[in-house]
Parts: C-alpha cells; sequence; structure tokens
C-alpha cells in the first residue's frame, strides 16, 4: 500500500485506528475453543466486526509462534483473509525482526512475499543493513522501533551522547536518511506523548505508529496534540482494549463498541 | 541444559564449534529438492555428518519463516531431530526476538517450550522487560546482542554517553544485573574481536557467542586469545563456510572436513 492510499482511507474512515490482534488463546471467549482454529476464529470475527472503523491491523507474531505450526498457519489464515475481504486495509506484522543483510532479507521474505504484509515492525539495534533489507519491496514499510512504550525503553532508549542528544533520536535521525515517509514509519509509545514534540522536529514527515493508548495508559488527545501532522500521521494502535473487552459470545460486537468509542474521538481530530 | 553441562561436552569434545543452520533452498545442492522436505533433508544431513565435532547447533529462524508453514515445520522437525538423536547439543534459536513483557513471554513459550530450543538469541533495544521473561525458564538461556557482526553495528552500538561508555557496553552491562553466567550470553561478534579484552573486563564470566569468523572474516586465533576464560566461555558460530563448502552430493561429508579443519584448531586451544 502507498502513503497516498493509506492517507486517503483515513479520510474517507474518519479514523487513525488499528487494530493489535495479540490473540492469547487464555483470553478468547470459552465457546471458540471448540473451534477447529480459536485463532483465527477470533481474529475473523474480530475483523468482520470492526472493519469499517479501523485502517490497519497488526497480528503480534508471538502470539502466533507461542502455537507452532498451528499457529503460523492462525497468523497466514488471519492474513489472507484480511486481504481477500478488506484489502484497503493496512497490514502489519508485529515481528520486529531484525539480523544482518542476508537474514533480514529472509525475514522480507516471509512478511512480504509469503504472507503478503504491508509492512513489519524492525528493531533498530543491528542497523542500516538490518533494515534496508526490507525497503527493497516495493510498496512495503518498515516500522522502525523509535521509542517504544514500556518500562524497559528507559534501560538504553535515552542514553544521551556527549551531546545531549538521546539513542532514540539518534534512531529516529539516522533512519530517516534510509527512507522517506513514503516507506518508513517509526514505533512511538503513547505513555510518552511529550516526547511526540520533540521527534516531530527531527521526522515531522513519517508515520508513527503508536501502541500504549488505554491498557498502557497513554492518552489519545495528548498524542494527537504533539504528535498529528499534515496528513494526519498517526496510527493509533489498541489491543487488549477492545478485543477482551468482553469475553462472552458477544465478544466481536463489543469490541465495535470499544472501537467505535477510539474513532468517534478520532473523527473529532480529523 | 545448564553452563556446567555445556562446558563439560566443549572439554569432552575438545570443540566450541557452533554450526549456524542459515538454511537456504537456493544454496543447498540441486538432488535435495526432490526431497518432499528439502530443508530438512540437509540439515539432517549435516547434523549426522558433524555431531561429534560440534557443542551446538543455531537453526536461524528467518530461514525457515520465509517458507512460511512449510518453513516451520522444517524448523520444528530439525529441533525435534537434533534433540532426539543427539541430546547432548546445545540448541540455539537465532530469532533476535524481543518485545514487551506479555509478548516476549509469548516468544519464550514459543521457542523454549513448543520447539524446546536450549536458548533463544534475543535484541536488547527494549530493555528488561523484554528480556525477563525469558529468563523465567529453567536451565534455559538468554543470547543478548551486545556488539555485532555486521556493519550496521557502527551506526548505533557505538555511540559513547558523555563519560564515554558505549552503548553495546551499557547493554552488557546492564544486562549482566539481570541475569548470571548460568543463564545469558552475548552475541559478540568476530569481525571486532580487539574489543573483547575491553568486554572481558565488564563481563569475565559469560559465555559469549562469537558470530563472523570465517565469511566475515573474522579470526579464530584472535577471539581465542581476547575472549576465551576459565570455563572457555566462547561458542563459534560457523554457518557459510562449512553448510555450503561443497554443494555435490558429497556435502555433508565436505561440511565435515571444514568443521573438522576448525575443530582441530580449537582442541589446540583447549
Amino acid at each position: 500500500m502507498t502513503r497516498e492510499q493509506l492517507v486517503s482511507e483515513i479520510r474517507r474512515k474518519k479514523s487513525f485506528l488499528c487494530i493489535g490482534l495479540d490473540t492469547d488463546i487464555t483470553k478468547i471467549p470459552q465457546h471458540l475453543l471448540n473451534d477447529e482454529d480459536p485463532l483465527f476464529a477470533f481474529n475473523k470475527e474480530i475483523i468482520d466486526a470492526t472493519h469499517d472503523l479501523v485502517v490497519a491491523y497488526k497480528p503480534n507474531t508471538a502470539f502466533y509462534e507461542a502455537h507452532g505450526v498451528k499457529g503460523w498457519i492462525s497468523l497466514e489464515k488471519t492474513i489472507n483473509y484480511i486481504n481477500e475481504k478488506y484489502p484497503e486495509i493496512f497490514t502489519i506484522a508485529d515481528a520486529k525482526r531484525g539480523d544482518i543483510g542476508n537474514t533480514s532479507k529472509m525475514y522480507a521474505k516471509a512478511f512480504f512475499e509469503d504472507l503478503n504484509f504491508d509492512s513489519v515492525t524492525v528493531a533498530p539495534y543491528m542497523g542500516s543493513d538490518s533494515v534496508k533489507p526490507f525497503l527493497e519491496f516495493k510498496n512495503k514499510w518498515v516500522i522502525l522501533l523509535g521509542l517504544t512504550s514500556n518500562q524497559g525503553a528507559f534501560d538504553f532508549q535515552f542514553i544521551k551522547d556527549d551531546e545531549g542528544k538521546e539513542l532514540n533520536q539518534h534512531v529516529m535521525e539516522k533512519a530517516s536518511e534510509w527512507a522517506n515517509e513514503e516507506q518508513l514509519m517509526f514505533v512511538v509509545g503513547a505513555t510518552k506523548a511529550e516526547y511526540l514534540s520533540q521527534i516531530r522536529k527531527t521526522i515531522p514527515n513519517h508515520f508513527l505508529l503508536v501502541p500504549g493508548v488505554g491498557a498502557q495508559g497513554g492518552s489519545l488527545a495528548d498524542v494527537v496534540k504533539f504528535g498529528k501532522n499534515k496528513d494526519i500521521g498517526l496510527l493509533i494502535n489498541s489491543s487488549r482494549g477492545i478485543i477482551y473487552a468482553d469475553n462472552t459470545e458477544n465478544f466481536a460486537q463489543v469490541a465495535r463498541a470499544k472501537a467505535t468509542e477510539i474513532q468517534q474521538e478520532m473523527k473529532s481530530y480529523i
């Protein structure tokens, strides 16, 4: 998907919501456990109930890998379902990969060719040659970890060099030399919304994928205030707050209600 | 596997060699492509031909994920084969994972429970809560990226704070507060062997997994000179230099010959 298509979908749907499909077998409604593929059955209902309210879905690969081959099949069915039924939706493999060049090329094949995701999250520690192989795929995106929403972000991401520049700033500055805003986004956690105005000085035009709204405590209003740009430039992810809002047979409609609340707030910001 | 068991295997086999199973369908011998599972068929022959010369195997997950479900099946068959036939061998899932706590827990389940690897490589960018869930598994190991062997290592890993301490030193110092040498190792590239004596001041006792000997140009003698400790403390990985040394029907025996050369040199260092 191109940036132009994504921005146009955001304006059409009046939403920049991404739902994270962190589908955990211990948290999904009991009745789905009788299905031959509970993870996919859950995802399918969530997707069908929310597709008109969101512009992106983000399956988190860990939750599928934990089930081995069966889990990978659920992941494959999920991405195929979205691509076939709702091709206008931007898809994110939240995989946080990154390795030396010839290996990153294999990860790019896995997520862009075999599974046909629009984008993949990538970890920056190994530098340019761990990121560039993903950028060789046309209309596919790298979403690089910039400033994450977890407590451990404070261990290394804020280390300052002798000029006071933090590691996360180094990562965003350097990476924006490798690709422009047509192919590169950054993960910036909503729990650190006050850093967004600083970050926007470095990368005014790139899209930011923002986790941490809701369950992790970040505020949507703050993220919009400090992070929005002329093309909106934000994808706000919510996972647990939407998909586990209810665990009865009615879960998908409750998820829809939760997503609607967020979308209605987003509408007021567009 | 415990550290004691690993050290004992190193002394018994007079080897600290790890073979990287970066099994690439475009590089394996032609005749294997007729097999119903070429990746596993290749790995099986390599493993049977080299198991007495090595103490570890390291499948690189990217090469399997690139084939989707089929690839994950090949990975599963490979780890099961090693665990059943050669349980004394230390196994490394070279997966470079790392995410917020509840997600890292899922990755830990994937590699320690579902696939039953002894260890997994982890990327440090997201800090403590991305690493700790892996450490909750008894006799399982985290191998954290310290200083990698690729060119991109220079992008961020050498950034110095205002006291001159580099990011890679921060990572190794901080992480060694999270776990001791019974459960934590570090990746340190052989292409930067001159840094090893400095690194040994920070982490004298931890094992180091050292890629980059051979194809990437590092010298075994230098790694031993600067990196060996009282328990050897090194696992030297070689992938391409061994597994792709030949691509005829004789490939496994040529791989054995290459592994023997390295093991013989290692023997002289033990």
